[in-house]
């Protein structure tokens, strides 16, 4: 999987693609991910990508023609499957798109900053927009790290326990049960004794019983 | 405000609190953000902090005592509002619950990694469980990095423009309208007349109304 980003602030996004499992997973081969300077793709010798808006009002928009560029050029090089624009007006993202998105080969994804993109842009380029959650960021290179991270981690080989994200929050549409290590007794707080019985059966229904109830209580919409 | 993070991965958050309005929210004294090395508080020689969980199965846990140490120790040296634990079964964030924090004083942010934080840490420490959106992460920095950037940007002064997060989308429950900027004309797509017009307050009723049409169209939910 190769995956494109196309963002006005490359620098915020270094130290994230530069560590923990999305290191891992370049380093292995399992993904690519490029991050693109959108002012590369300015042609004003101040390499500005934003504007006023047309028809006035507080901040910025960023224009269509260093975008249209930017990403006609990758697509003159690589396939893509799609084009995602985060944006808090989006598709809310959860873990079913993300499973989707972890089974596609290329994406771009392009970065909001500002007031977001000249609508030309979502019009003629973007085939999907998605949001990861409703409140509003300084700009969308979060929202692609969310994403990148939420869907990497699928790709088989990534986690180093392949079987550590089936048992993720979300995957069989209930929460995770409580989970204990060492040690046992902290400051007179105890594990709960069915975890130290050794009885494998009985703990696979305690943390299914468990996980029931935080749904039911905590997320209840997730069991309609 | 003072927001500490306590993270077993310090470095996958240095890009983000270096850069943009975060950096310079900083800079001038609005926020102070410190990133908490959660290895520093463990006390073997190898500085691991998670263990196998009790009961058995795939991934690690973060222990209850390094944890308990760090967050002790922050607050034998400031007062907190919240320790918040970001964690995908927590209340889902949103707008409103950001407003909200934004108005707060100190608080403290506690990163997930592996399969999270022993149960105790949760009910002994914890004040706020909070996810992002409905789909897993590798860990919590990025939830962390999320909520800061949501909450930093509305203390006063953050933003170069004050009035420009108050017509942010959900700030009024409704989607942002469309924005253009230059050119006019890209590739025969024009601008909406309209923006080009001059008529303030019909330019004002029309951003409205577009701003109902996509919130019906996209976030239904919303309005209700």
């Amino acid at each position: 999987m190769r995956i494109d980003i196309i963002t006005c602030v490359p620098d915020l996004l270094h130290s994230f693609f530069s560590h923990s499992i999305l290191k891992r997973a370049q380093q292995a081969g399992h993904a690519e991910i490029v991050v693109h300077d959108l002012r590369q793709y300015s042609t004003n010798k101040h390499r500005t990508i934003d504007d006023y808006a047309f028809g006035g009002g507080a901040g910025m928009v960023m224009q269509v023609e260093p975008i249209a560029r930017c990403i006609r050029d990758l697509q003159s090089r690589h396939e893509y499957d799609e084009v995602i624009y985060l944006t808090p007006d989006g598709e809310r993202l959860n873990q079913g798109i993300v499973n989707q998105l972890s089974l596609k080969g290329n994406l771009i994804m392009l970065c909001g900053h500002y007031k977001g993109v000249d609508q030309r842009v979502r019009d003629l380029f973007v085939t999907r927009e998605l949001s990861i959650g409703d409140y509003v960021l300084s700009g969308g290179e979060l929202g692609a790290a969310v994403l990148v991270d939420s869907i990497v981690r699928l790709i088989p080989g990534v986690l180093n326990d392949e079987t550590s994200a089936l048992t993720d929050s979300f995957q069989d549409n209930l929460l995770a049960p409580p989970v204990y290590s060492r040690p046992a007794d902290f400051e007179g707080s105890k594990v709960p004794d069915i975890l130290l019985s050794g009885h494998e059966a009985k703990i696979e229904d305690w943390r299914y019983e468990q996980a029931l109830i935080r749904t039911r209580t905590r997320r209840p919409d997730l069991l309609d």
